[in-house]
C-alpha cells in the first residue's frame, strides 16, 4: 500500500522536531524511577513507575488509563478507540520495569541519572524499555497531526507491564482475566532491537526463557577443610559439578529431553540469516566478548536466535573475601537460565531441570538442594506471511528510508502469551542497536535512532487500518 | 623416666586452681583483639595482637621479648635461659593471628568478645591459637611453683607468627633470618588437638597446603544472555568446569602429577589409625555433615590425615541478588586450597595446578585468567621413635591421667619449615577437640581441657630436661 503521502511524511517530521526536547525530558523523568522487579525493596518504585505512565499517557489524550494489580508489579493499560467500529483493533506491548543497575557495576554515569552524551541518552531502561514504550506517545501525536484526526486510525490498545525483567510471572493470568479488554487483531511488540543503524530490520521471533535458583547444602555450616575436607562432600564443587554437566562437548544441552520438539530452521530461515552482513569480528566486539563458542553445526546468530541454550547467570559458595579462608562451605547457589525456541513446552523443561538436578543430588550424597523457579516465558515465531508485518515494514521503511530486513531476537518476552490467549499475530517494533547495553552497565539509547521509532509509530496506524481495509489481514 | 613426684603434681594443680581466674580474663582480652591476617583491614588488629602477647610474656618472667616485623604481619618471639648451659633448647611455636568471623555468618555471640557458657570459652581464635599458645604462659610459672627453679628447667624460647592463617607467606625467610636465636633440640608445636576429651593423643603429623586464587575474565563486562547467551564463553561455566575438573569419579585429585612422591601409609600407620575410637556418624555430626566420601580405597581417617585433597573454598561469579538476573557475566573467582602429605613439594604443586589452569583455558578459549597464590605450608611428619616424644605424652598423661595415642591432624602449619631450617624434631601438644569449631562460627575451648594444656606444660620442661640428660636424645 505505502500510502502514506510525502505532505503527511513532512508534517510528522515538523511536528515530532517541535516536541523532540519535551519528549526526551519526560522520558528522563520516568528513567529517574529506579523500577527493578527483581529486588523487593524496590516494589514502591516499580508501582510509582506505573502511576506515572498512567498520568503521561492520559496527558498523551488516551482515554482510558488504567493501572491493573497483579499479586507481584502492577501493569498500565490505555485504550484510544477508534471513530470507525470497523476498524482494527492494535495492542502494543512493552514493559516499565528494569533490570537491576548499580553504579559500583561500573556504570560511567548513575544509572537511574539520565545522562545525554551526543547522541546517545544513557540509564537503565533507555532502551529495555522504557525508551521504546514511550516513542508510541509522541508517534500517536504525530500521527493524529499529520491526518488531522482526534483519535488514532486504529482502536489503539496499550499494555506496559511491570514483571518483564523477572520472567512475567504473572502476566499469562493477567492477560487471561482481562482478555475481553485486550481482545484486539494484532499486537506490536514494542521491546526488541533491530540488526545495526545502517540495516533496520523487523524481528520475526524471539526465544522463550525459564530460569532458575538451585541452591544446595552440604554441611550444616562453614568446616575446616583441613579438619574435614576430602572426606564429606562440598556444596561449592557439587554446583560446579552441575554446571559443568550442563553441556556436552559439542556445547549442547545435556539435560534429558531437552531438545525433543525443538522446531529446526528451515533451509530459507538459514538463509535469510546468512544474508545479512554479519561480521563476526565486530559482534564480539559488541559483545565485548573475546571467542565465539557454542552450539556444533550452527552459526553464531542461529546460536543465538534459533537454539536453545543453557547458561549460569550467577554462580556463589564459600568465602569471597580478601586472601583464602581454608573451608569446606556450607552451601552454594547457581541461578541458571534456559533460552528456548519453538517447540519446546515451559513446564516441561522446568520438570526436565528439576529432575536433572535431583538425579545428581541423590539423597545419599549428603548435599540437599532447592530448586526455585521465577516464572517462565514462552517461545513465538511471527508469521512471515502476515498482512500486518508488511504494514509494519513499510512504516519503518518510510522512516528510515531504507529497505527493511529481518531477523530474529535472542532475548524473550511474553509475546508467546499474548498470540496464544487473544488469538492475535504478534508483530516487533523495536529501534535499539546491539551496543544498547541491555542488562548490562551504561546501557543507552541512540536518541536519532528513538526519533525514526516515533516516526515509525506515527505512519503505522494508517498504514494498519489500510492493510485491514482490504480484507487480506482478515483471511490471513 | 616418668619423674614427676606426687608432690610436684599436688603443687602444680594448686597453683593452676589460684591462678585459673585471671589466666582466663587475660586470655579473653587477647581474644577481643581481632586479630584476622586474611583482612587487610585488620592489620593494625593484628600489631596490637602481637604488642599485647609480648607485654604479657614479660610479665610473665620471660627476660627477653621481641617483636619480630616481617613483610605482613609481625611474630612474637621470647627467650627464658635456664642456669643450666647443658639444658636442652625447647622452642615453642604457635600463631597470634585468627580467621575471619562476623556475626551475621551465624556466631550465636559477638565473635570478638569472649563469653562462657559453662565449660566453654566462646571466641575466634579460643582454641585456634590464641588459647593454645596462651596454656604455656600459666603453664611455666606453675612449673617454676612445684620445682621450686626461678627459670624454667630448659632453655625456653616461644615464636608466635601473625599469619599462620595466611598460609604463613613470610614465616619461612623469618626463620631463616633468626636462625641463629630459635636454635633448638625441639619444637613444641601447640596449634593441633586431641582425638577427644576421653582419647587424649599426641599429634605425630600435619598436612602441608597451598592455597591459591584463580581469576577468570569473560566478555568485559555482564551481558545480556538472551542477546549473546549460547555463542559466546561464560567464565561462571568455566570456572565450575575447572572444579568439576578437579577430581575423578574415585575422588582422586585429576592434576597429572599431583600424586608424584606421596609417601604412603604403613601398615603400622593404618593399623594405629584403626585402632581409634572412631564412630563415623558421630564424626560426621561434629562436621555437621551429611555423608562420608572422598578418596577410594581410603577410610575418612586416612583421608583427612594422610592423602592430600583438592577444595574448592569459595567459588562466585555472576548475579547474586534477589531473583534473577539473565546475563553472561563477566567474570568469575575461585579459591581452591590443596592439602598436601609427606613427599609432595609445596613448589612442584604450585607448578603443577598452574600449568593444569592454563592448559584448560588457552588462549583462543576467549577466558583469560590470573591464578595467584597465598603461600604454602609444607607437610610434616614427627619421628615416632624420638625420645622428646615420650616426654609429651608422659606430661600429658600426667594432666589427663589415661593412656595417651597417636592421631595425625588434616590442618596444615608451618611445622615443617621449623624442621627444616632448624634442624630439630617438631612434636605437637595441643588440647583443642574436634568440636571447637576451627575456622569456622562459634569457635570455643573447653576449659577444663585448657587447664589440663597448663598442667601438661607445667609438667613438660622437666622431663623434656631429664630426658636430654640421659643422652638418648642426642643420638636419636
Amino acid at each position: 500500500m505505502s500510502t502514506t503521502p510525502d505532505s503527511a511524511v513532512r508534517t510528522v517530521r515538523t511536528y515530532i522536531e517541535a516536541h523532540k526536547a519535551a519528549f526526551l525530558d519526560e522520558l528522563a523523568d520516568w528513567l529517574r524511577i529506579p523500577s527493578v522487579s527483581a529486588d523487593p525493596a524496590r516494589s514502591a518504585d516499580v508501582r510509582a513507575s506505573a502511576a506515572w505512565l498512567a498520568a503521561k499517557l492520559g496527558e498523551t489524550g488516551f482515554p482510558v488509563t488504567e493501572i491493573w494489580d497483579t499479586p507481584g508489579a502492577p501493569a498500565v493499560f490505555a485504550h484510544w478507540p477508534c471513530e470507525d467500529p470497523d476498524a482494527p483493533t492494535v495492542l502494543v506491548y512493552g514493559h516499565h520495569d528494569v533490570q537491576p543497575a548499580a553504579r559500583e557495576d561500573g556504570w560511567e554515569t548513575d544509572p537511574f541519572e539520565p545522562t545525554v552524551k551526543g547522541n546517545r541518552l544513557h540509564a537503565r531502561g533507555a532502551a529495555d524499555d522504557k525508551g521504546q514504550v514511550f516513542f508510541h506517545t509522541l508517534g500517536v501525536r504525530a500521527h493524529l497531526a499529520a491526518t488531522g484526526r482526534t483519535a488514532p486510525a486504529v482502536h489503539l490498545k496499550l499494555l506496559i507491564e511491570g514483571e518483564e525483567e523477572s520472567g512475567s510471572p504473572n502476566f499469562p493470568a493477567l492477560i487471561k482475566e482481562h482478555a475481553a479488554r485486550l481482545a484486539c487483531d494484532a499486537v506490536i511488540v514494542s521491546d526488541t532491537g533491530m540488526w545495526s543503524r545502517d540495516t533496520p530490520t523487523v524481528c520475526t521471533g524471539m526465544r522463550g526463557l525459564a530460569d532458575c535458583q538451585i541452591d544446595l547444602y552440604g554441611p550444616d555450616q562453614d568446616i575446616h577443610s583441613g579438619s574435614f575436607g576430602g572426606a564429606v562432600p562440598n556444596p561449592a564443587a557439587e554446583a560446579a559439578r552441575l554446571v559443568a554437566a550442563l553441556h556436552d562437548a559439542d556445547h549442547r544441552v545435556s539435560i534429558p529431553g531437552f531438545y525433543d520438539g525443538v522446531v529446526p530452521l528451515t533451509d530459507r530461515e538459514r538463509e535469510l540469516i546468512a544474508q545479512l552482513p554479519f561480521d563476526e569480528a565486530e559482534w564480539l566486539r559488541t559483545a565485548k566478548s573475546y571467542a565465539a563458542v557454542g552450539e556444533a553445526g550452527h552459526s553464531t546468530l542461529e546460536r543465538i536466535w534459533a537454539r536453545p541454550t543453557a547458561e549460569v547467570n550467577g554462580i556463589h559458595g564459600g568465602y569471597q573475601g580478601p586472601g583464602g579462608k581454608t573451608i569446606v562451605p556450607a552451601s552454594a547457589h547457581l541461578k541458571l537460565s534456559f533460552r528456548l525456541v519453538a517447540g519446546q513446552d515451559t513446564d516441561r523443561i522446568q520438570e526436565l531441570v528439576a529432575r536433572w538436578v535431583a538425579d545428581r543430588l541423590p539423597v545419599g550424597s549428603g548435599i540437599r538442594h532447592k530448586i526455585t523457579f521465577w516464572g517462565a516465558t514462552r517461545p513465538c515465531l511471527t508469521p512471515l506471511d502476515h498482512p500486518a508485518l508488511e504494514s509494519v515494514v513499510r512504516a519503518m521503511g518510510r522512516a528510515f528510508g531504507t529497505q527493511i530486513r529481518f531477523t530474529r531476537e535472542g532475548g524473550s518476552g511474553p509475546a508467546a502469551d499474548l498470540q496464544d490467549v487473544l488469538g492475535a499475530p504478534v508483530l516487533f517494533l523495536g529501534i535499539s542497536v546491539p551496543s544498547d547495553g541491555w542488562h548490562s552497565v551504561n546501557e543507552k539509547v541512540e536518541i536519532d535512532l528513538l526519533m525514526k521509532g516515533v516516526e515509525t509509530s506515527a505512519y503505522l496506524w494508517s498504514d494498519l487500518a489500510e492493510a485491514h481495509a482490504t480484507g487480506s489481514w482478515q483471511q490471513s
